[in-house]
């Protein structure tokens, strides 16, 4: 499918604004998503105010993406809205615990990917930004997301301003298993990341960066050991608080 | 944009097989989605087999889309192969924790979510199923998911033999937040859900599961609070033993 085959995460936008109607169709394509049971237990929050961006930004890194967007979308896992039809109805909700929780993240990451593949049908650009689970109790407080709710990725949205080239992926048979789970030998693991360890980007990134190998720049520079423990603590403290940790 | 707003979920299957090279093509739409980092931490499993199928069907609940679809895929999350890979490259992996586990799960719901979109593309119909989590330690032994690799979700996969009408949702005002998240009253509540609890299919609901609201439905029959505990705490259990759970 072209429209999907041509992906590229889109970091330079240009001034021209959204026009609202074309955010409120790629929004609505979001709604089409499936979700667990039809529940749609996630909530979208639209950041379009440059006051709000600023206040994002830190969360994200200060990637700059965040500032030069004209929309950012913060995708939330949100059971509030459920639980508060179900007391308005007279019924008990038992969703203040973890499966919930995952429940609704997935429902949040399916409409997310809807939206992104109807905006970039639509000539928008997009990016992804894996800082909202490491940041998530900021961007709690700062979209003032209540009891329930938990925020899970971000995207930027606007008028591309590059064109990048494709990125590159791992073979196909690298991440597909016929039938059972067969556990890479090591002559696989080195045959499939062939190609991305001989990237030019990849030598540069190893060479900045001091490295040995590319791998390196993952585990020591990129998505550190320390960092994602320190993280993870964090994340796990923000389920309990926004109640999803019964048990 | 056509293709996802006339989403339906697909539960009945023609017994026409997909053909590799489609399915192939699929797949690699899949790979086309953004990933944190573009590290790929996931994995498809593909089944076929009519063994397999009778395997996991228990997993999902009996549901027959196991064993009527051609194929079905379980989407996980994998850190194993980049584990393996960055242990062959003097590096030193940091990603047995539960922030590793979230970016890991976020990615296999994007390559889902892209697959389905090409595969309806192609004709094909689809359905999630969301007993993926609740039943993660049988799907691990029977797919034979080694530590590092967690199932998150499962598509079923075949040409349609139904046309079902598009399922209901709740208006978009009632999933979008302008800026800050705008806590919901009692009046919006009833006006946001009054749709939904109208239909013909809800009201149905409710009386053959003699039950007075269809909130009621959720909460006592198909989503319960006892149901939701066992298996947050098995879920919490198993990321523990695949080892995503190192504080």
């Amino acid at each position: 499918m072209d429209l999907l085959n041509s992906h590229r995460t889109i970091r330079k936008y240009g001034s021209k604004a959204i026009p609202d109607e074309l955010l409120q169709s790629v929004l609505y394509s979001g709604t089409r998503a499936s979700t667990t049971g039809n529940m749609q237990v996630y909530s979208i929050i639209v950041t379009r105010d440059n006051e709000m961006k600023e206040k994002l930004s830190p969360c994200h890194f200060n990637q700059p993406m965040v500032k030069e967007a004209p929309v950012v979308l913060t995708f939330c896992a949100d059971f509030n809205r459920f639980n508060k039809w179900c007391n308005q109805r007279n019924a008990n909700p038992g969703y203040d615990n973890f499966l919930s929780f995952t429940t609704a993240a997935i429902d949040a990451v399916l409409v997310a990917q809807n939206i992104c593949i109807a905006a970039e049908n639509e000539g928008l650009g997009i990016c992804y930004l894996g800082t909202t689970t490491y940041m998530a109790q900021e961007i709690i407080d700062i979209l003032e997301l209540p009891e329930g709710v938990v925020p899970v990725t971000t995207v930027t949205l606007g008028y591309p301003d590059e064109d990048p080239p494709l990125t590159d992926r791992l073979p196909l048979e690298a991440v597909v298993h016929d039938e059972k789970y067969s556990d890479y030998t090591a002559n696989q693991i080195d045959k499939f990341y062939k190609n991305k360890e001989s990237l030019d980007s990849s030598l540069e990134f190893v060479k900045e960066n001091r490295k040995e190998t590319l791998a390196q720049v993952f585990t020591d520079v990129r998505y550190k050991k320390s960092d994602n423990m320190v993280f993870s603590k964090k994340l796990l403290d923000i389920l309990d608080r926004q109640g999803f940790m019964n048990q």
